[in-house]
């Protein structure tokens, strides 16, 4: 069976070793520079949630960036970023999530979103889902109504999806090992 | 005279003593997260370049992925991203530049341009212009014609423009004093 997103996973490139030994890193870089790759895969996005009645997008700096406004634009709907502690300038809300080792963090500005808005949450990867239950938490602790989970590249094997069973999540392409 | 730019500078906010006293900053994420702002903006950019024969978009991270890719999709080209040292997983060139107090570095994948292909370079804010002009040594380096550099917002009082004399420099909102 040929899958419609069996070719954007030829354009991910695999790094060995990156960023450190034993881990093979997927690099979208490679799909980016390819106009139809990036084309399709914005596509691919706007034909699963144009029926949702999105209000905002909501993506984590700097790869969800990437997705997340591209397919806002294309959605014709607002875009909120997520960002490191201390690089949004107006008042904000914080929420912070553990690591490998010890701890970071995300802000959200606190007039982001609208009571009851229809939030998607757009990232370039779902790896343990530390970083995408962090975000939900600050859309939810705005009022926001979080209505799909999408994200380009499943790291299926490390169960991400297992933290995330109140949402509906979506993923282009899955890898079902490293 | 209304410039068809006035209701989009209306959609930013002006935060006072960020990041530090005295600075006002321009604050983008009100003018993203409202719909018609956010496209009217990439439409702006879009009429201004669509007959430039772009190949692909360069931005560096991590506000300016937000412009550049929406307009990559927009105009149907490829993506680049600029990121700061060790971000990106493949082979780099570097290019350092000087801040206020001390130096910083961008880096670009090696594969990511081919030689002579159009260049756009995309970014929320030209200042001073170090950014920018450690971009267009990267795409230079690699062998890519910079067709234009397209900006949200010009601080015209920080004169960064004049470091850009050998480019055609756009932007859709002036900023003539702090």
């Amino acid at each position: 069976m040929v899958r419609p997103s069996d070719d954007l996973r030829d354009s991910i490139r695999n790094v060995p070793d990156f960023p450190k030994r034993g881990i093979i890193f997927r690099d979208i870089t490679t799909l980016l520079k390819d106009k139809i790759a990036f084309q399709k895969t914005i596509e691919i996005f706007y034909d699963r949630f144009k029926s949702y009645e999105v209000d905002k997008i909501v993506s984590v700096e700097s790869r969800g960036f990437i997705f997340g406004s591209a397919l806002a634009n294309r959605l014709c709907v607002g875009f909120i970023p997520v960002r490191k502690p201390n690089k949004l300038p107006s008042k904000t809300i914080r929420e912070e999530y553990q690591l490998e080792y010890g701890k970071d963090a995300l802000e959200i500005h606190m007039d982001a979103i609208q009571k009851g808005e229809r939030i998607l949450i757009v990232d370039d990867l779902l790896a343990t889902g530390g970083t995408v239950q962090a975000t939900c938490k600050l859309v939810e602790k705005l009022g926001g109504e979080i209505v799909g989970l999408a994200f380009l590249i499943e790291l299926s094997f490390l169960k991400g999806r297992d933290n995330l069973k109140d949402y509906n999540v979506y993923s282009i392409i899955q890898y079902d090992n490293e």
